[in-house]
This record gives structure tokens, sequence and C-alpha cells, in this order.
């Protein structure tokens, strides 16, 4: 059962930050954001689908994706802890994205590289130009706040001083996942930090932003040990899925 | 300034329908719609998008696409009620695209046969596809649902109950509107009825649906005489933008 739960982790950071994102939906602070913003949760939320139903395959016991999205709690969830942070505002928003955007399109390039598993080589297919689109679209955000006003500079200095702490998770693997990747089917997570390290150096340096040290990284999103944020979003999330299973009253 | 207005009024109504939709998202009953519902505010949301900009360019005083969008009041705004009424449930929401979008598919074919404006023939292009999909979309839930459990079928009747009223509006035109009419940009808005109720009348009929008599149509949408709920709506969407115009803090 390691690979359905390497997988369903790769599908929970997924549907939570697709879920935060359109938490956005309606409340854009211009109309072009209230396309772009809507687009890249459906992004997200697009790839946890896929992934939700070939865990639920790959465990055997008839879990649709629906199942799996709305009837685990939130123990039960394995996100890392930088997908679930609030939206704060637009720069932690846009912030948060980029963070993880820069991870996995390059988890996703190696992914193609090495995975024996031909249903994640077509997620990642799909999901690396995705990836490659958010770095380009939170990117351009990230600089246009920190080398904009005084007040947008403040925003973006806070959001990196808030959600820089969450990052190292990022590439840490839970024992499932080094189970998945002994078994090659997903990248070694500790192995992307290079390629990271340098989307985020260059974004940071045009948007005149320090990574700031961190001597003590906010882990525990693999372990199901969450903010309390994420309770609120599953409830909110699932509420409708639970009074109404499938939608057929 | 008829043609602006006509404009307005066709920019309003995708505008405010889009935005309803996006009130489902992190709410939708099934992934499946999680990503459905979303797609059909990006539609409508997107089609606004073009004539707004397009409506402050023939106004010619310099309004934003976002100015158009985000700085204008209940009263100023032009959309029809139907795109304003409340989500209620699943019932609701797909009947309500499924009145709208089956006005407007037939709307933007007759538009790329008559109009003599190059921007409203490019929307009527690309718009004509998208609500053929939602008629689709939202024709396959109303026939689900009325065709479904005795539970469904009651709130399907309930919302066709609720609904029906609003959708003689459609077909009026309002002086605005008929002045762009006269002039060649729009068509006429009372020609679409006999198209229209060849959709309703297919899904209905499949549906074990029947249209009411409506001795009393709800109207007044086109003079700014909006139920409560659209100030609601309004003030949601626009709270970000006026608090931070173009999110530049």
């Amino acid at each position: 059962m390691a690979i359905f739960e390497a997988i369903l982790e790769l599908a929970d950071d997924h549907l939570v930050l697709g879920h935060r994102i359109s938490e956005w939906c309606g409340h854009a602070p211009m109309l072009e954001e209230d396309l772009a913003m809507p687009n890249m949760a459906l992004d997200l939320i697009g790839t946890s689908r896929t992934l939700y139903d070939h865990a639920g395959k790959l465990e055997g016991k008839g879990q649709s994706e629906d199942d799996l999205a709305y009837l685990r709690g939130e123990r039960e969830y394995r996100n890392c802890l930088l997908v679930e942070r609030p939206n704060e505002d637009f720069a932690h928003t846009m912030l948060r994205s980029l963070y993880f955007a820069a991870f996995m399109r390059p988890y996703w390039l190696k992914t193609l590289e090495m995975t024996n598993d031909e249903t994640v080589r077509g997620v990642a297919g799909k999901a690396e130009k995705e990836m490659a689109y958010h770095i380009r679209h939170a990117g351009e955000w990230v600089i246009r706040l920190g080398d904009g006003t005084e007040e947008s500079a403040a925003r973006m200095r806070d959001a990196v001083a808030a959600l820089h702490i969450y990052t190292d998770e990022l590439f840490e693997s839970s024992p499932a996942a080094a189970e998945a990747e002994r078994a090659g089917v997903l990248p070694v997570r500790a192995d992307l930090r290079a390629a990271w390290d340098e989307v985020i150096g260059q974004v940071f340096a045009e948007a005149f932003l320090e990574a700031p040290e961190v001597p003590y990284p906010q882990t525990g999103g693999r372990k199901g040990l969450h903010g309390e944020g994420l309770g609120h979003l599953l409830a909110e999330m699932q509420s409708v899925y639970r009074a109404h299973p499938g939608a057929t009253w």
C-alpha cells in the first residue's frame, strides 16, 4: 500500500492547493486574475482527480476518486503544510504557488525520465507544462509586487517570512514516498533541491527578495498533522458531497 | 451610446452568471463538477471581459474592462434577472444555465450571420461553441435529475417553478438593444424564441418536466431594477478591487 499512499500524498497536495486558490473565485483583484486563478485551480484539481482515480485502482478496494477526495478526514489527508496555508493576500497566494510549482515542475520532468508507471507518466507529461505556466504567472506577480510600491514590497517580504518555513517539507520523502521512489514509480524528492533553488533564486533576485534562514522548518503534513485551517477547508469542500453523495439526492 | 449600453447588457449577463456559477467553487457535489462548473464560469467571464473591453472602446471615455466590471453599482448593472437568481441547489443551477445557454447559442449563431461589428463577430464565433457545451452539460443534468429519484425530480420541478418566470426577459430588447439591432450590430432578441423553445422542449420531454404558463413574467433587469441578491454578489465581487484597484497596492 506504500505506492497507493505516495500517490495519495501527491493528489492531496494538488487538491488542497487547487481549493485554496479557488477560494479567490469571485474575489480576484482584477478581471484578468478572475480568469487566471480559476485556471490554475483547475489545473491542480484536474491533476488530483487523475491521481485519486489511479490511487483507488492501485488500492483495489473500490474507492472512487470522490470517495478519496470527499470522505477522508483532516488527519487522513497527507498534503504538505505549504499548500494548506491560507490565502491571506495576493502576495501570499502567488508566492505559495511559485514555491509549489518550482518544486513540481522539475519533479514531473524527472518523473518523465524515470517512472515505470504509465498513468503517472501521463500525469507528468501534462502537469509539467501546467507547472511551467504557474511558475511564470506566479513568478511575474512576485516580481511585480516585490519590485513595486513600498506597500507591495512589504507585503511580499511578509509572505516570504510566513511561507518559507514550509518549503523544506517539499523535499522530504515520507516512508511511503521513499518506497515508491525505490520501486521506480516516483522521483527522489531530495534530488530536486538544486532545480528549485535556481528558480526561486532567479525570481527573488528580480523581486529584490531574500530567502531567509530557516532554523526550524515546519513539517508534519505527511503524517496527517495539519494546521487548523485544513479542517475548515475540507469541511467546506466536502459538505455538499457528504449531504448528497454523488449529487443523486 | 446605445451600442455601448447594448454591449454592456450582454457583458453584464455573462459576468453575473459566471460569478453565480463560481460561487460553487470548492462546494461542488462531485470532483467531476468541481472541474466542469469552474470551466463554465470561465467561459462566461472570458466573454464578459472581451465585451467590457469593447464597450469601453466604443464609449471612448477611457473606461477599462475592470472599471466597468468593478466600479458600477447595482442600479447601473443591466443584466437580465435570470442570471442573478441564487444558486439554491444543483437543480436550480443547472436549469438556469440551460435557460441562458439555450438563448445565447442561437443568439450568437444569428450574430455570426448578420453583425457588422468585427469584435462582436469574434466573440460570437467563440461563445457559440461554448454555449453549445453548456446546453449539453446542463441539459444532461436536467434530464438526469428530472428523470431521477423522487427527490431529484421534485427539486427539478421546484427549479422550473422558480425560474421559468424569468425567461421572457431574455427575448425583450431594451431601447439600447433595439437601436443596436437596427444598426446591424446585434440580432433581434424576439426572433430567437422558436430556437429556444425547441431546445427547452426537447430537454423537458426527456426530463418529464412541463413548462408552466407565466401570466406575470418578471422583468426589469435592463432598467437596473434587480433583486436583493445582486447587491451581495457585486459587493463580494468588487470588494478586493475597490480596496486595491489593479492589485497595485
